[in-house]
C-alpha cells in the first residue's frame, strides 16, 4: 500500500477498520472498560451494577448540512438528537448529560448561536438532561457543532452490534429512507408542500428512539442493536460483521411512509433507492431471537421485521420480487472522492 | 442592543457569561451535579464518594495551529494535552478515557490521519487513559479537531474558580509565556536553534500538570484553581471574577525561563508581554491559605507565588518598580475581529 493514500480513497469505514485495533486500552483500565470504540457508544464500568456510556458525533457545515436548508435552531436540536440516537442504539440507556463544542466564524450572528443553544435546550429538556460544559472557538469560515453526550445504564442491559445468532429475525423501528428524500427536497429547492414535512423533519428535526430502545433489551431477546445513521444497507451489513454472520432481507417487508412514496412518484424513483441506501436516519435496526419476537413485537407493534441473520457464506443479500440481489457497498460514508 | 450583533464584538467571554446562566439543568439531574458549565471542567455525582469529571475542548486549524508548523503527531499529542490539563485545573482528578472527535477533508493523506492518532496514544500511554470512542468525519477544507475527556475523584477533592478569600497568596507552577514565544518564533520562520526547544514545545507539546495537580487538595489549603490556558492576566481575572475578589501580582516574583528571557532580548521586548497576555500556556494558577503556602511549597517547590487575592474594590492589579498598573482586558480570546 502506498504511502500518500488519501483518506477519500480509503473511505471512513475502511480507515476506521485500520485504526480501532490500535487505539490503546491500558491494562489498569481494562477491569473499568465495558465497551470500547467501535460501537454506537462506548461503555466505563464506574460502579458496581451501573456503567457510564459516551458517544460523540459531529456535524459540519458543507458535508452534513448547508445554512440555507438547516436553520440554527433546527442544527442545535439534531446534534443532541443524533448523540442521543446513539445512546438509543445501546439499549436501554438512561442519558445524563452532554458538553458541546462549537466552533464558528467571528462574523457569527450572536443571535444564530443563541438559536443554536435554544435547540440544544429545546432538545436537552425534552430527554432531562444536563449541560456539563463545552468549548466555544473561532473557526476560519465554516461551522463545526460537536457534542459528547453521557448516560448510563446496566451492564447487562447494554447491547452491542455483534450479538446476533443465525436465525435471528431483523427488523426497525422507525422512519426509513425519508432524510435521504428530505435532503433530495431541500437542495432541489422544490417549492415545499405540506405533505412533505414528514421528509423534511426526519433531515433537519430527527428525534432519537430511546423511548423505543427502553423495549430493547437482552432478556426480551434482542440480540444486537444499531441505528440506521449510515443507511439500512450499511447497518445491517455493520450488524453482519461484527455478529460473524450474514444477512437476507425481505425488501417487500420494508415500511415505505407515505410522503417518501409520494416524493419518489414525482422523482420517478423506486422509493428503496431511498431506503436501502439511505443515511441520516434515526431508525433503530435490530435482530431478536425469533422465538422472543411475537412478545416484542406486542409491545412494540411499530417494529417491523424485514429480514433475518444467515450463515457468514450467505453474504448480505435481498429477496426482491422473487430475485436475489447482493447488498455490496456501504450506503453512507464521508471522505468520498469529490 | 442590536439584533445583529456578532460575535467578534461580543467576544467569547462576553459571550459565554450571558450564556451559562440559561444552560439547561433538569431538577431531576441537579442531585447528580456537582459542578455545572463555567469551570475548566464539569462534574457529575455517578455514585456516593466519586464524581466523574468531564471536559471538552477543540483546535481548530487556522486559529489555533497551522499545518506548516504544527505536525500531525504533534496536535494529536496537544488535543490530549490541552484537555489533561483542564482535569488538572480541578485538583486531584484521575483521568480515565477519551473520546476524539476528528474533521478533515477528504484529500488528507492517510499517514497523516495515523500521524494524528499516533501522538494521542502517546499522551494516551503516559497518562493510562483509553480510547472510550469517536468520530471521524468530512469537512470543506480545514482539520478541526475535538476531544471529550472523561476521569474520576472524590468530590470534596475538587477545587473550583471560585473558592479564594481576600489574604490568600497566587501562586503559579509551570510555563509561562512560553507558549506565546514558541508561536511568534514558528510564524516569523526564524531559523530554529536548539536552545529555542523549551518555546516550541510549549506551543506544540505541552504538557499538562497532572502530577503537580495530585498535590493541590483543599486539605492542603488550596481554595481556587484554573488553568493559564487563556493567559496569566485571564486567568488570574476570572480567578477573582469567580471568587468575588480582586488580585494584586507581584510583577517581579512572576518566574522568567532563560530561554524565554533571550527570545525577549532578541526581539527587544520584556518577557513580560510574553507572560502576562500569555495563552495555550498550560501552567497552573491557584490561590492558598497564606498559612499553608510553606508547607505546600515544601512538597511542590516548583511552585512560585506571584501575587495575592484582595478585596474587590481593589479591582486586578500588578506591582512593577513600585508602579501599580491595572490588569484590564483578557489576554487571549477567540473571535477576536479580524
Amino acid at each position: 500500500m502506498g504511502k500518500s493514500r488519501r483518506l477519500s480513497a480509503v473511505g471512513e469505514f475502511g480507515w476506521l477498520k485500520k485504526l480501532l485495533p490500535r487505539l490503546y486500552w491500558p491494562s489498569a483500565l481494562r477491569p473499568h472498560l465495558c465497551i470500547g470504540p467501535g460501537d454506537d457508544a462506548g461503555a466505563l464500568r464506574i460502579t458496581p451494577g451501573r456503567v457510564l456510556v459516551a458517544t460523540t458525533d459531529t456535524l459540519v457545515e458543507g458535508i452534513h448540512f448547508e445554512h440555507k436548508w438547516m436553520s440554527p435552531r433546527d442544527l442545535g436540536h439534531k446534534l443532541l438528537a443524533v448523540n442521543l440516537s446513539d445512546l438509543a442504539a445501546m439499549g436501554r440507556v438512561k442519558p445524563l448529560a452532554v458538553l458541546v463544542t462549537v466552533s464558528m466564524p467571528g462574523d457569527t450572528l450572536v443571535d444564530s448561536l443563541n438559536n443554536f443553544y435554544q435547540g440544544l435546550r429545546g432538545c436537552a429538556q425534552r430527554w432531562k438532561i444536563g449541560f456539563l460544559g463545552g468549548d466555544t472557538v473561532g473557526s476560519r469560515g465554516s461551522w463545526t457543532v460537536s457534542a459528547t453526550v453521557l448516560g448510563e445504564a446496566h451492564p447487562n442491559e447494554l447491547i452491542q452490534r455483534g450479538g446476533a445468532k443465525a436465525g435471528d429475525l431483523i427488523a426497525v423501528i422507525g422512519p426509513l429512507g425519508l432524510a435521504t428524500a428530505g435532503l433530495e427536497i431541500v437542495q432541489s429547492g422544490a417549492r415545499r408542500a405540506p405533505w412533505m414535512a414528514p421528509l423534511i423533519t426526519a433531515l433537519c428535526r430527527p428525534q432519537p428512539l430511546l423511548d423505543s430502545a427502553q423495549y430493547l433489551s437482552p432478556s426480551r431477546g434482542v440480540t444486537s442493536l444499531i441505528d440506521a445513521s449510515d443507511g439500512l444497507e450499511a447497518s445491517v451489513k455493520l450488524l453482519s460483521e461484527c455478529s460473524g454472520l450474514g444477512a437476507e432481507l425481505q425488501l417487500s417487508h420494508i415500511p415505505v411512509s407515505r410522503a417518501l412514496d409520494r416524493w419518489a412518484r414525482i422523482r420517478k424513483r423506486n422509493p428503496l433507492s431511498y431506503i436501502v441506501p439511505g443515511g441520516e436516519d434515526y431508525a433503530l435496526i435490530f435482530t431478536v431471537r425469533s422465538k422472543d419476537w411475537p412478545m416484542l413485537h406486542s409491545r412494540l407493534p411499530q417494529a417491523k421485521m424485514i429480514g433475518r441473520m444467515v450463515p457468514k457464506g450467505h453474504g448480505c443479500t435481498a429477496l426482491s420480487n422473487g430475485q436475489r440481489i447482493s447488498l455490496k457497498n456501504y450506503g453512507y460514508a464521508h471522505f468520498h472522492a469529490s
